[in-house]
């Protein structure tokens, strides 16, 4: 059934060599006293939960699924999943970066988020019932009025009570202007709300005492498409005033799907006949309100994607080192055995590298990202903070697109490791690219965030954040420019970031006269800024490697080596995709319907 | 549920149109009669039965899976599959491309071919338990004695009785070389056989009377290695002479393997405890007799590919019509509509165009493929016959690793068009997904064709198979390099011709002072030869198109649109292909395997 730890190592190296974590939070009056100390404690301490407790389950979740009383409308997830989760709450996992004001430890998000990439290792179906319930926090945190934050707060830190997000219906999903439910105002404030929505993950369970839901619905009056859209809170039992939980409300799981994987987890058809709610945040806003809950989750979601690509290459390189196939091609390499192990041959070498290489890209970029977000809430200096704003709005849409079209190829290279045996459910690893699919879909499906990068986060913006991110590459370019050591990374580096310049000026020009130019080049188009942003920080980390590889510490050949295979075997793809990106809309829109 | 129409005018037109089949046949003395009018007859049968019959069976047939009784080792397969089976025998569906002598209808296999692309659109898993008697029957044709010839051909031709191919042991699989399966010679010439064998498809099941199954198994006094390998008939009911079954034969399904995908077919493990089978060819000559029908296999899995490429694409086409969600960015389309349908969006038509296009260019390259192999069969010339032998051999790594990737991406986009419905069993999306990952393994993986191809069927003959269809290639780049019309193709064709030339000059001389280049380089240098060999087809399909475009068919419109979008989006994949070839083994050599 394989294995799971914790690539401590790697993360420590992320946070503390290649972005100085410590030093940044030192900065940040919030998480001044967050040092290297505490932060490598909870990698640890995170480390034993997820490979003891959430790995174990992992498979068997998979093969159980969530079953749906018809009768009661209850759900039981697999086995294990409700004790585990017990054990998560009582060792006060759910509130790490939560606000001490209603409970939680306020460490900074760039921590928490190493912990959340080695649950998504350990268990994906598990971890999205707390995952959403961190949504749901963070929405009323950021929306919710005084009385309610007091109310459900404190029951959310403490993990109690989970949530979830209810947005999609049958009919909409992408355009939630086209949303259905209604929310009809009662006289004491609250409001009933009816209608179905679909999709809803950890919509129904039996893992905490109440359950949350964070649901889109139309008032009487509003006005068509998204400027008619509210947020309500909808809780599964009504809280009374001192937080125990009162009568079932009639918001109710209708199906369970079944789904191509994380099985695990209770993807709902949710059924709200006049069931009570209460407004979050202005009416006709409501999707203001979400975006907040939305741009959290695509990191999330970008972090389920780098989780099950750090475990399905872990488990592929065990595998490789283990299984023995043939004779490597340049002479025998094990005498002693019946055949070589099948890491002798360069092409299971290129799968397992090419999962190695997106985990530790991944890794980087997003505990860079993290890092951010952490700037952006809690730095003293307001232009700092605007400027982390600018980066995190910016590479969000690349988080969430780029680490999960990279799980889905890394998940199933890592598969191709095992031969015939990837194919079997009892290897494990067939469940990896199963789970992975999803997160190229949901949370805004990879082209929607494509066309969020290019539309609305470069073009509209006249290329300001692109621009902005783009001379920081340029300056580690310019003072490595002389370091004969770094050639390899500088020069492909600096001649990709000229290109995605020329690129994305081009683009804005057709663009202007025809906006199919931008969907046509969105998806290639977030790929190369993605390489390259993959390739500044393999350089960086490269850097660090070359300074350190000759202290005796292995790590650092190991990183240069993957940094190397990352430029040689990897970032050739922007070859393509700029070719791709620039060769137009017209050969997408040349064909009637009809002609398809 | 979705749906499936075979796709009888495309067909139509790369057989008649694009290979001529009718004229090329007319010079095979035994396929002399077989005009366009019996082929499109067979066709419009097959598509019929495969839409009508095998199509409602996919879904079931996925949910439900295969059956093992631990007492009696009896596999039900999921319902309907019997009866559709019955239907197929009756209808005298196995014989079509038969010996006449064994009660075989003797057409072609470039018809047959065609037939076997529509039942894998329809049911992939139901398809491999007749597509394996094929193989049995045509290693038996091949390398038996006239009297298990006799006793055998007609009943697996009738398709009374199916077959099977034994040969991966749980310690090996592309190492055959080490299996460990024993036969000790019987003093009536017969051989009792034991051993344990893995991923047996359709390796159990009661939808025939009786079961052979080809095994490969070790002589007492066998060399090590794959030159101790010999192959054995063993039926699961030793045939009586009178053709009736006599007694059960201990060879037993231990257990059914669970499965990322092809659920409907029983992956069985097989267990042998002196079994009784009969040797075919000659002792110690297994994996030559084998080699037969491994070759016809690998052309088979391409087709399975091929088939779940077309019906992948057929229903995302209908869902982008369905579906309605937000506007076009030019404007609105569709006023009378809530949204749009999806299909106006320009990242949906790129989607489902890949889907096309790999659908089309595989359909014309593996017909082409078949027709060559009628050739290397029934042509009269013997010269004809073996140059056609050379190009089968050049190309059948390429059918089965080239179709089979592109059928895991164009699944993988058909089911994005869907969105989170895409990700639900009951759209059937999800399904085409996971059944065509095996593709990539099963028949050798695509590892390993890749090296066939590069090692033994490019550089060990010193590029002279590869030289003569490159020389067909520039006949055509010739004959059309003045034509105005054409350069849009000729150009980027003649192009990659030269670069493939190149690159194969350049591995070669790497790969003489280091045989792991070969290794490094083989994955993506098929994929380059691949889309070479669909750019030539594509080239020659848009020439007819051309000249055809004006007559009111709006098919022709469609194949040129998919022609250029085949240029514009797909074939710069060689862009990044190339760089990787070239890229050599260091990157991926340099690392020791505990650095990894």
């Amino acid at each position: 059934m394989g294995q799971y730890i914790a690539p401590l190592r790697d993360m420590q190296f992320v946070l503390h060599e290649l972005l100085q974590v410590e030093e940044e939070l030192k900065a940040m009056p919030k998480h001044a006293e967050t040092n290297r100390e505490l932060i490598d404690q909870v990698l640890e301490e995170g480390g034993k939960f997820t490979s003891q407790i959430l790995f174990p389950l992992n498979h068997s979740g998979d093969r159980e699924g969530c079953h749906l009383d018809k009768v009661t409308h209850e759900v039981t997830p697999p086995k294990g999943f409700k004790a585990a989760y017990k054990q998560y709450v009582e060792a006060g996992w759910p509130s790490v970066s939560c606000d001490p004001e209603f409970g939680g430890q306020g460490l900074p998000l760039v921590v928490n988020n190493s912990f959340y990439e080695m649950m998504n290792s350990a268990n994906q179906a598990w971890t999205m019932y707390p995952g959403l319930s961190h949504g749901a926090y963070e929405c009323l945190h950021e929306h919710g009025t005084p009385e309610q934050k007091a109310l459900y707060l404190p029951k959310l830190v403490s993990g109690e009570w989970t949530g979830t997000m209810c947005l999609t219906e049958s009919h909409c999903g992408t355009d939630l202007g086209m949303l259905r439910s209604k929310a009809e105002p009662q006289a004491d404030g609250s409001f009933k709300i009816s209608g179905g929505k679909i999709f809803i993950s950890a919509g129904e369970h039996d893992m905490s005492e109440n359950i949350i839901h964070l649901v889109l619905a139309r008032l009487p009056d509003a006005p068509a498409g998204t400027k008619g859209i509210s947020l309500f809170v909808v809780p599964k039992f009504l809280p009374n005033a001192d937080g125990s939980v009162g009568a079932r409300n009639p918001i109710f799981c209708g199906a369970i799907e079944e789904k191509m994987g994380i099985h695990g987890n209770s993807t709902c058809q949710m059924n709200m006949d006049e069931a009570t709610g209460w407004l979050i945040g202005q009416p006709n806003k409501g999707l203001n309100a979400m975006f907040v809950m939305m741009n959290a989750a695509r990191l999330g979601v970008g972090m389920q994607s780098l989780g099950l690509t750090e475990v399905a290459f872990q488990n592929a390189l065990v595998y490789a080192k283990d299984r023995l196939q043939m004779r490597s091609l340049t002479g025998v390499k094990a005498p002693e055995k019946a055949a070589d192990p099948i890491i002798v041959h360069p092409d299971v070498r290129r799968m397992l590298l090419t999962a190695k290489a997106y985990a530790e890209g991944g890794r980087a970029f997003s505990s860079y990202v993290a890092l951010q977000i952490d700037k952006e809430l809690n730095h003293p200096d307001e232009d700092v903070r605007k400027e982390a704003a600018d980066e995190v709005a910016l590479l969000t849409p690349i988080i969430k697109s780029f680490l999960t079209d990279n799980g889905w190829i890394a998940t199933s290279e890592a598969l191709q490791v095992y031969g015939g045996h990837g194919f079997i459910a009892e290897w494990g690893m067939e469940q990896y690219v199963r789970d992975s699919r999803i997160n190229m879909i949901y949370e805004g499906t990879n082209t929607i965030q494509s066309l969020d990068l290019l539309g609305r986060k470069v073009l509209m913006d006249n290329g300001a954040k692109l621009r902005k991110f783009g001379a920081k590459v340029q300056a580690f370019v310019e003072e490595n420019g002389t370091d004969e050591a770094m050639a390899e990374f500088i020069t492909p580096l600096a001649d990709l970031g000229d290109k995605v310049t020329k690129l994305t000026m081009e683009i804005g020009m057709k663009a202007f006269q025809n906006p199919d130019e931008v969907g046509a080049a969105a998806v290639p188009y977030l790929r190369v800024v993605g390489h390259m942003v993959y390739a500044y920080f393999f350089a960086r980390m490269a850097k660090i490697a070359l300074e350190k590889q000759d202290g005796g510490d292995k790590f650092y050949q190991s990183k240069l080596g993957t940094a190397r295979f990352y430029f040689a075997r990897l970032l050739p793809e922007t070859a393509m995709l700029i070719r791709q990106a620039r060769s137009g809309s017209a050969s997408l829109m040349a064909l009637d319907a009809d002609l398809f």
